[in-house]
């Protein structure tokens, strides 16, 4: 049967008309599956194919980039993440120098090439004061001081004065970003696409990384195409080869494929190996100076193998900051480990691609290797189990759609063992203590590593610490997330852990006192798969059972060992107390 | 110079080795650009392209298909969000059909040609016991009973019975989700696309829709692929097109484009126009039923004038369910306008987009007329301060990168009206009002319509309704969101809207009180651009302040009216408590 798709409309020649009785809604879906590209458009198509890169651009609060200010921030972390990675997979101990350099809009402007203009038209200009509104606002100034004075003189609350207006959105900032790593470089070739071409990466497997969506440094390069127009700068060495690597590229957002500039290899003499990444693009140091600072610390209180060196450079030298997170331990936690799909979590797609890309072409040693907790006499018993038309040397690009269903079924009523967090590599209740101490100071500190749970197929691992006190530590919950060994700053009270913490725990059975007490929550989480709603990584959803019940638990923990530690010191003060009444009588 | 990524490792020929000094570092960087696809690996290249259908695929969580209950849901709310667009796309009251069947698993064996199997190898199974484990439930269930009887007869508190072990991931339930429209319908060549290719889409402007990522549909076809490998079923017919065009198609999700198994034009003797779709896929129906039946009440709410019939099917006859939603309004509110980007709030990329698609050759006109509030007068002024490189009559294919950086700055920091919230189609203080008063049945009711407001040159409007009192409604407050017309029942604690009811108002001060009160808090908000986080459409994020302060603000007009109105009804009872007092003396 024609799958014309142009029922009566074109003129002769060998195209069958479909008779009346097929026109009246005989169905003919048998399944026949054609793949055809886009028809050429008879009625005018309003249809347009966007391409990744463009998709990206157009929707970048998902990717984390929502505004100027928080840009920066994720541009810095995303190349830092990048950076921890790529130094852990060879398990070297990373060593990270990130550099955010303010540049003033004149040094921009040289470097785009455009000449500096004075304002010849004033009255176009968003802080523009016609005389009148400037004689309005003074006078409005003048007596707006009077009030404060006279608030003052009363001991009443004085305010700032109020912004003045027209600030708008003003006049962009723009900063140079370089991150540069000690980690395993990148292969010559690949670089290119590695930045400039969304949706290429690496081959996949299942394994405990930061970087998860391969997005990162693609987004910050199209951050800086929007905002600056400017190149990314990559320098990049492999261990043993004998030169760095200089690329420089942008990307060309329709095509989605990068756009060389510069691509040449020079001499390594210092047989560096690891990857500088130089970006400029517009930011907000202002808004988001505090976080990305945060942000660092935290960094360095998960990570305490590595080191960091951070420096913030500007024109206006009492802006300058150089603060270096130096190494606590020279022991690194073992590196995650590549690891299999469990067979109840898979999908029909997932199968598929499975079976495309394995090496193994029969039945039963597909099961035993691309899956996990399958040994060979269980995958005997499983494909007995599938049916007659199933057998150990069925080979596997042969199996019918139906069959793959068959199997899916299957591998959702079976029973597996759970799997083990053996591939996992969490932070360490040693190190997490030690970064708690480091940055609290606190009087109390209890910890818990949960052993290995499992959610959808994944493998989790949950630490927690829970600090009582702390000089600067502010009263209430102070509350502290890591997800895979990176720090969560946003979207707090969505997230599982802050929710759990403020409504799951009751804090006053242990003897805390939820509001008043200075407590520090701190909760990492380590998986093959972190449930981020969206790519810009900034909190994990509640509405996973096992994993706040894993919180939960391992915060209750904590609290347990504070509890007796907290009656400990209640008692002794009370002891003291008696004493030194009975001193008195 | 040869931009040979190459160094010295290709024997002899023409390819120059590269002098000592250029190896040395002698930068070349004069900005030449190249399109390079990508470059044969040397070595060996672990890169592979993803494609965007791949990329969702594995990234569903971003989608809002979490988990088969919540992609049950999601894929019903995609479809009748397309199905209201498109009825108001021709000024059609929507008449909005949507059926939920829930299909057995003998059902869908059938429908995808597999054969019923009885368990052979029953120790496989995920809830198999053996006898002596079966024992020793029993024995715990007994024993368990006993302690809850003894606790009944003590008056104390009775819990149920543990949920039996082994339930797992169990076996999965299937749906066949239909929504059925009376909008514009689709082109019949489009049709394949518009389904089956991710990222392709109608041609875009600036406009309040529902639908924002043009993913709905095809997550719903790729959540179908993944769970069920059956494809979907689209009918479509446009006004004045004397056939229905019926398509069943899916997707190949390697390549992105869709697999047709039908595509055929059939009679339509009824002039029907619209479009039906139906898909089969994975879903929970007893997790997510309430917040499906939450989300068709709160549509029905928010769309007075669209009706709406909602249906459960099941073999189970006690689960089956039929809603309908009448219409309660025959006037719509005025379709949403197609407008252009306010000029302070583009970026470099989306400024050369417009010179690429704009019909206006020079540079005054397309300031004219692909932006907003820019008049010809502001236009010539703009120009004149760009510098002399510019003119009215420069062709904008001609404008160099810098000259692009040039007008980017001057955007930013030039003064331009407020765009006006003409373009916007809010929900209606009087249908706001008519939707509380049906869904709580409340004592009191207030409501408030914004001005329009700008945020990053987008217009938007905020509609408040505050309610107190009602029969069936909970103490405390309850939130009710809405972002462009469409009800967001996830992720509430993350939600400005949730946050400023929560945080930001002093109900108190308004005689209202936060916790014994039942309030109704209902906010809508239309924009040219709504900032989810996700494409979930699940919140909108707390930090925009322009939206929290005018959220506060309508919240706030609405707590005065209230105020006045309780403080009558206080006066008043007042009054009756004194009149009974002296009567009894």
């Amino acid at each position: 049967m024609d799958d014309s798709s142009d029922g009566g409309a074109t003129a002769g020649g060998t195209k069958k008309k479909p008779s009346a009785a097929a026109a009246k809604g005989k169905a003919t879906g048998k399944g026949k599956a054609t793949s055809k590209a886009a028809p050429k458009a008879k009625e005018s198509s309003l249809l347009k194919q966007k391409s990744p890169a463009e998709f990206f651009a157009e929707n970048k609060n998902i990717a984390g980039f929502d505004n100027p200010g928080k840009s920066l921030y994720t541009t810095m972390r995303e190349l830092v993440e990048n950076a921890l990675d790529s130094a852990e997979s060879i398990s070297e101990l990373p060593d990270i120098e990130i550099t955010i350099e303010e540049i003033t809009k004149s040094k921009f402007n040289t470097m785009i090439g455009l000449v500096d203009r004075e304002r010849v038209d004033e009255a176009l200009y968003d802080d523009f004061e016609s005389s009148k509104a400037r004689e309005k606002r003074l006078a409005k100034e003048a007596r707006f001081q009077e009030t404060q004075a006279k608030n003052a003189a009363l001991g009443k609350k004085v305010k700032d004065t109020p912004a003045a207006r027209g600030k708008g959105r003003g006049e962009a900032s723009f900063f140079r970003v370089t991150c540069k790593d000690n980690g395993r470089g990148m292969p010559h070739e690949d670089i290119p696409n590695m930045f400039g071409r969304v949706l290429s990466g690496t081959k996949y497997g299942l394994r405990q990384t930061r970087g998860k969506f391969g997005l990162g440094a693609k987004m910050a390069l199209i951050w800086s195409k929007m905002s600056t127009g400017l190149p990314i700068d990559i320098k990049s060495s492999m261990k043993g080869q004998d030169y760095i690597t200089f690329c420089r590229l942008d990307i060309d957002i329709h095509k989605n494929v990068p756009h060389i500039h510069l691509h040449e290899k020079r001499e390594n003499n210092d047989h560096w190996h690891g990857a500088e990444i130089q970006v400029i693009i517009e930011g907000n140091w202002t808004t988001h100076r505090s976080r990305i600072l945060h942000y660092m610390r935290q960094m360095a209180v998960i990570t305490p193998y590595a080191q960091f060196l951070f420096r913030f450079l500007s024109d206006a030298a009492e802006k300058n900051l150089t603060i270096k997170f130096a190494r606590r331990t020279d022991v690194m936690p073992p590196v995650p480990l590549l690891t299999k799909h469990h067979p109840s979590a898979v999908d029909l797609l997932l199968i598929k691609r499975l079976i495309t890309d394995t090496t193994k072409p029969n039945l039963l040693q597909f099961l035993q290797h691309e899956f996990v907790n399958i040994s060979k006499a269980h995958a005997d018993r499983l494909i007995g189990e599938m049916g007659p038309d199933f057998s150990a040397k069925t080979t596997v690009n042969s199996l019918t759609s139906q069959q793959l269903v068959r199997i899916h079924q299957l591998f959702r009523q079976a029973k597996f063992d759970d799997p083990s967090g053996n591939c996992l590599s969490p932070a360490g209740e040693y190190n997490l203590r030690l970064g708690i101490i480091k940055e609290l100071h606190p009087d109390l500190v209890a910890t818990h590593a949960s052993s290995p749970q499992v959610f959808e197929g994944h493998p989790f691992i949950v630490e927690a610490g829970v600090s009582i006190g702390g000089k600067d530590v502010k009263q209430g919950l102070n509350i502290f997330r890591f997800a895979n060994r990176i720090p969560l700053l946003f979207e707090q009270g969505a997230d599982v852990i802050t929710r759990t913490a403020l409504k799951r725990i009751n804090w006053s059975i242990y003897k805390i006192n939820q509001q008043q007490d200075k407590i520090g929550v701190f909760v990492s989480i380590v998986s093959t798969k972190i449930p981020f709603k969206g790519t810009g990584k900034e909190y994990i959803g509640d509405d996973i059972t096992e994993i706040a019940d894993a919180v939960k638990s391992a915060l209750k923990q904590c609290c347990v060992q504070l509890k007796s530690k907290i009656v400990k010191k209640l008692q002794a003060r009370e002891q003291q107390d008696r004493k030194r009444n009975s001193l008195k009588k």
